[in-house]
């Protein structure tokens, strides 16, 4: 299929990514190596206009925030954000700060705010326990926002490692097209997963008409558990509710499945699903709300399937292609993915 | 069904529970109502020792964190912790704290940890918007836990309203005997739920030979939009497994509804049910672990039913009859439901 | 809240039920005592044109079919029929047959069809292994759906016991009134379950103004095991969607609570929600359908909550109200509540 | 990772499969064609042991019965079905006559009995309509059961179709070991879904050194709608719970996605896990049941997912590799594979 523009999440108009990345080298062999990334579902204010979404978690080994009420209500009213592990909190408490700062309202004389926030372990190279992370982070994240993405070890991808090669932020998008409608499907992952050697780049490259200069080399990273996790971000404009969200959300972990990952144990391997083709008020004089939806046999539903599929691959692999070889904690270097390719 | 002992959670055998309370009158109207509450599900370390549990969401309108990873593998390892909306960042962030000074290796050479933290709005009498719980108030509520409970207007319950009365922490306990075995069904309550006139307590107290002096009073509270929530906590030392402990985390809902209650749309209510007759070591050189579970056709599984039902309801109606008349922020009041009673 | 006109769940215009009831003494002490009955959700043709829908599984100890479907496509297609345990295939068969009548495209040119059976166990008085009930009378029960219905020892409900007396079919509804707009829930039980003694009709009948006699006898019944179950179905002419039908659905095990059951480890407790408001046709031209959705957070959102439990727990005394004391195989007997009100 | 030696499912010690193929050619261009096939957990009395079972819904759009129980029991008690659509009632009825016959007790002294029946549309070759397999059918595909299989068009593969191409039944094993323990995962697919062109069999034959012999020709199935379903069981012997055979049945998802398919709207992709590696009995006069499980964290539950993926993604090609061309009603021809590969 067809890739965006960008061929980044953001191709889909109005969805906007910030980061902000931590690295600092301290006594005693510590390291800060992690970060922050701000997904913002549409260019308003998410609280006053909701986007319809879904989750489906893969596997549970994980600690991501806000997806209960996702299910019930079928919306997220917040920016998603991506952190490390041990900083959830920081993350959950800086981002409500944001959004309070914003909607004078809330908590106040209207309902409270569902946060929305996902998390991979980077402890192999961030030093995780010391929680450097603070909410402020989370709020310089929101406001770096913008269409155009950084990739690779940023923001929270900063210390992720996939495939026991240097992981992080990836993102791909899709188009689907039929007569004269176009949707657009972004991706956006979180890498930290996978167990070295089992990746199937090389072969996907091929594929894809990308040159490849070399197979995967087997590096130091081979023993490490694959106990990492992967956060996906499924975001499109066409027009599909909640439960075709997570109809979306349950193909991404097809395209995840395809890297060659066998979705270990210890995975928090995790989907969220979003459309910003028509929104939701948060407050209406109106006693129903207006909705044009996509029929589920439309030949577009099953385009919509491939195109999350294909870009969640994908969005693995650029994480993988976009990484830096980055040095953590206790002296610790996990290669990038060219290293691998060159070093051989 | 018999009560035990103290007719709180903490009959079950091993089970702690600690408060800190938040009171404070601000300039310009505002209030500090609000508090932290921990529940220990046994005496030893929990990150060591996992408890087997699950949970059931009745109506998802709520930020309950760490339910993913409970549903995945079927045990907690953290203090069960209980505070307001909005401060489930900073519970988060010290209660992960407190367990990184326990357990050295988390995050560091073992896995990382997933706490479990349920939450109620308490923005009608408690500043909210103000953050006021620190992630130090997480750390003080566990190291106050005892197995002498408070209840009432207390801990995470200092600010919450139920049926337009004054609520907060309530607990009640079951014994479940059958020739020479007992087991012990514990409950805790935090009410923020209910729309006032609806309330049940008085029915309840006539069957359950409480003497009653008055029924309900409508009061000012009568406005307040039923929006809040409830999270209820089982625990037993019945060997039961994560299927069977959702088994009863579902009946829990039951003995809610009891109560009277229409579970609202705005309401989060959610329940978490463990059991500590057994648990699970985090680490071990066995391949294995071993197991004996009641039987889900023995006539004791239907007796633990009946006492998650019966202690939920009696739980909620306790939160209230401990219940101090409150003031919050605005000047606002919210009599407890002695107060209703005599005052009409 | 008010009921409508017929108090059953025929208030919503279009639905109609239809029975077929098996009597027969057999030889050996074998008795026919059990029966079908059929729901249709509106007046026209539910394949063309399907109705949101939703189902919420309380206690899954039971042999429902044809819920999958519902949760992923958020319809059902189908009438909902009801029946005994071991005749789920014959009424799926039947169902089916007649489906294919009407419909001649369904499994040749178009897709194919999800029938929907709910059952529950009726083997204390029926000879349920001669799996009496052949596929004729599936449709049979349709054939005859109108919208005045019979309720009791009838249909399905022929041979099915509530607690220790004799239950069946029956049937309750609300009206759901905000200016000028009114919307209509109506609940359907087919009621097997409960132990005797914690019967609550008594209280309801008080509370409601009707005359009560006497107290519930406890009689030979006492001893059966509450292994039964019961199949709640749920219709309104709201414009929910199958989201909220969900969350309407498990409101009805709240209305099921307040009986006084414990929700027994042997009975299969399943509720099936839909709403004839609108309707989604099978095919169509248009890439999108239209749709008008009441807003989670209108009062009518929690009115239709109250409607929902207030119905389900009246159907549920309605089946003992309406149910006639009933011979069944082996010489047994299980009397009418009526009975109990009169023998003691 | 090593297959077992049959590389079949009936490589996990017990379980036997057994089919009945229905074919004839009837006039105005209908045809018969299309079976049943049984799964038979273990080689004793599958009600009087039932074995640790859980299901994963994939994509819902199918009609499988019996997972309900399954989920809230966590076991299987009958042997799992295999059929078309519209053949799922007669199954039921049989399977269950069969198990009636065989245990005097149900649904007269003890419980009732829950079957599981997965079901394909074979609606392109067989005339579904005319539902012409019968109960006896079921019961002399379970008395056909066997350890040694037949895979392709047999049994209720008869008529299936995948990545229009012939499909149907196919089988594939792995073995996991570690130290001086080996343990077998088998899986059995009844393959109906895909889109020509999708298929990635070729690709999978050259990395595991079949020899491949052509690329796959698009043929007149191109045009078919990939509106086919997929039903995936999984077996072990591995002492795992429902819990974590749920984790397992997630992982066959992957399996399959690795096959190339979209996962379509129109296709009911339903997955059944179960371990016989220890049974639990019916009955008991025990308070509980003793039960050796697997820990999660050991690594041999990372290659108990391993295989499962791998098995899911091979017994698929399988499927394909052994059907033969098939006529079906309206002289409508499916080539098989080997003729897509050699007719080019």
């Amino acid at each position: 299929m067809l890739r965006g523009q960008r061929n980044t999440i953001t191709d889909v108009l109005g969805v906007k990514v910030g980061h902000v990345t931590l690295e600092q080298v301290l006594p005693n062999g510590d390291s800060v190596c992690t970060g922050v990334t701000a997904i913002l579902p549409h260019s308003g204010n998410v609280f006053e206009q909701k986007v319809p979404a879904a989750s489906f978690v893969l596997n549970g080994f994980g600690k991501t925030a806000g997806l209960i009420q996702i299910e019930e209500l079928g919306v997220i009213e917040s920016p998603i954000m991506l952190t490390n592990t041990f900083s959830v909190g920081a993350v959950l408490e800086g981002t409500l700060a944001y959004m309070l700062d914003e909607n004078h309202s809330i908590g106040d004389s209207t309902s409270s705010l569902n946060v929305v926030v996902g998390e991979c372990n980077d402890s192999y190279l961030n030093s995780m326990r010391l929680m450097k992370v603070r909410p402020n982070h989370a709020i310089e994240a929101i406001q770096n926002a913008d269409s155009t993405i950084e990739q690779g070890a940023v923001g929270a991808g900063k210390g992720m490692i996939c495939f026991g090669m240097k992981g992080g932020i990836g993102s791909s998008s899709r188009l689907v097209q039929k007569d004269d409608v176009c949707f657009t499907v972004g991706v956006l992952t979180l890498t930290n997963f996978g167990k070295a050697g089992e990746c199937r780049i090389d072969e996907w490259l091929n594929q894809n008409d990308f040159e490849v200069t070399g197979s995967i080399l087997q590096s130091e990273a081979d023993n490490l558990k694959p106990d990492g996790s992967v956060i996906i971000i499924v975001a499109t404009d066409a027009p599909v509710n909640e439960r075709q969200l997570k109809r979306l959300a349950k193909r991404a972990s097809i395209g995840l499945g395809r890297t060659g990952t066998h979705i270990h144990n210890g995975s928090g391997d995790i989907i969220i699903a979003f459309s910003n083709g028509f929104t939701i008020p948060h407050e209406s004089t109106d006693m129903t709300n207006a909705y044009e939806l996509l029929r589920d046999d439309h030949p577009i539903m099953n385009d919509l399937f491939q195109a999350v599929i294909e870009a969640t691959e994908e969005a693995v692999y650029q994480s993988m292609i976009h990484a830096e070889t980055t040095l953590g904690r206790m002296d610790r270097v996990v290669n990038s993915w060219m290293n691998h390719k060159h070093t051989r």
